[in-house]
């Protein structure tokens, strides 16, 4: 059997306990390598199958291929699994070949709500997920995605904001959708989620540093109600306090 | 001190380690009495507040006064509590009173995630949350979101998606996507999302059952790409297979 498994934003502390028993009982595991020595310290006596970024196709591949001998075999991601992890992949390789294998997905908390949790509460209404990575999806879907999000005034949550060879993706990002978003929306940026080295900040739409987002970060914009107080960054649900 | 803590969709198994430590140490345990009642066994010799549905002002405002007293105080939502959960009411009340009280928001799964996990992997593409109540959003800004999300071509998780007093809103709503959405575009019904009487299916956008949905149900709609294989529902990234 494999089990598709969320480990959450990078300690254990955020995993769930599903997701713990999982890898316990897991016979082989099979990750990312960044996101198997998030967990190294729970993988003694395991099989273990690193690999690099942009070989998810063999790592579902190597992983089905294990699970057919018979082993468990837990595939890992960060965050959730089925928000732009391994759990799409392995169910279209396993349903192509027409597998009859157990596949369980194991939900996690994903970056998105991790990187709320820290800034206080921006996503508590009507919200969006974006990737800004054009490897998989035109760039031009991207862009309307923004635009319609921004306009429909979704706090918006950005993955993948800015990479070394995509450096001026989030810069595009944020005039696409300055039609819509005031220059004092505010925008808060975690680095690291759960990490030891988590870092946070909230700035301005208006005053966005792109320099200091990377592949690590996550971005969440406010919608039009999106405050500041107090350090928090708040999306009121609308209560009359 | 305040923790607001997201309890996932409904059993220990999905509750992050942090979670379950957080009300493991706390004195008052604070929640809508169904939320309650789901974690009950966690709870002896606790002092336990439950409340009803609609008394979220309340609820929030007698978290803090007992917090002040110097109780260790965990608020406990379903889901995320982040996700129109009680994270932003006490950071809203917290603040404007200009309180120095501590507060934590400790994250959890929420539903669209839950839900996801148990269909197979709808959410692997761009998302979004919409609520369909009104109570506290104008029907307008759902209407116009709606419209958005669906011409975006974002996968659209609906949340509180139809009651007693709104049984005409996930119509409507469907409705106003339909220029946008084809007729065989799977949606996913998930009913109870980790209870017992947990509940799943898979329909066509154009021959959608609305008296299936109750406000326990989590709705989510495909994107273009979205398709069924061997009972799963499954959203491509973008992998070629």
């Amino acid at each position: 059997m494999i089990e598709i498994i969320g480990i959450g934003p990078g300690s254990k502390a955020t995993m769930t306990l599903e997701a713990i028993e999982a890898i316990e009982k897991a016979e082989v595991i099979i990750g990312y390598k960044t996101y198997i020595d998030l967990i190294k310290e729970m993988l003694q006596d395991k099989q273990i199958v690193r690999n690099g970024m942009r070989q998810e196709v063999e790592r579902c591949k190597e992983a089905i291929e294990i699970a057919k001998t018979g082993k468990r075999v837990a595939v890992v991601s960060s965050g959730d699994s089925g928000i732009y992890g391994m759990a799409g992949l392995i169910l279209e390789l396993v349903t192509k070949e027409g597998l009859d294998l157990p596949v369980k997905v194991i939900p996690g908390v994903t970056a998105s709500i991790g990187g709320a949790s820290i800034l206080g509460a921006p996503i508590m209404h009507d919200f969006c997920h974006i990737s800004l990575s054009d490897l998989l999806t035109p760039w031009e879907v991207i862009e309307k995605r923004l635009r319609l999000a921004a306009e429909a005034d979704f706090v918006i949550c950005l993955y993948n904001p800015r990479s070394k060879g995509r450096s001026g993706h989030l810069e595009k990002a944020f005039e696409i959708m300055a039609p819509y978003k005031n220059p004092n929306t505010p925008v808060g940026i975690i680095k690291n989620i759960g990490r030891a080295e988590e870092e946070k900040c909230i700035m301005k739409y208006g005053e966005m540093n792109y320099e200091q987002v990377d592949m690590t970060t996550m971005v969440i914009i406010g919608n039009k109600s999106t405050y500041t107080a107090d350090g928090y960054m708040i999306t009121p649900r609308g209560y009359s306090v």
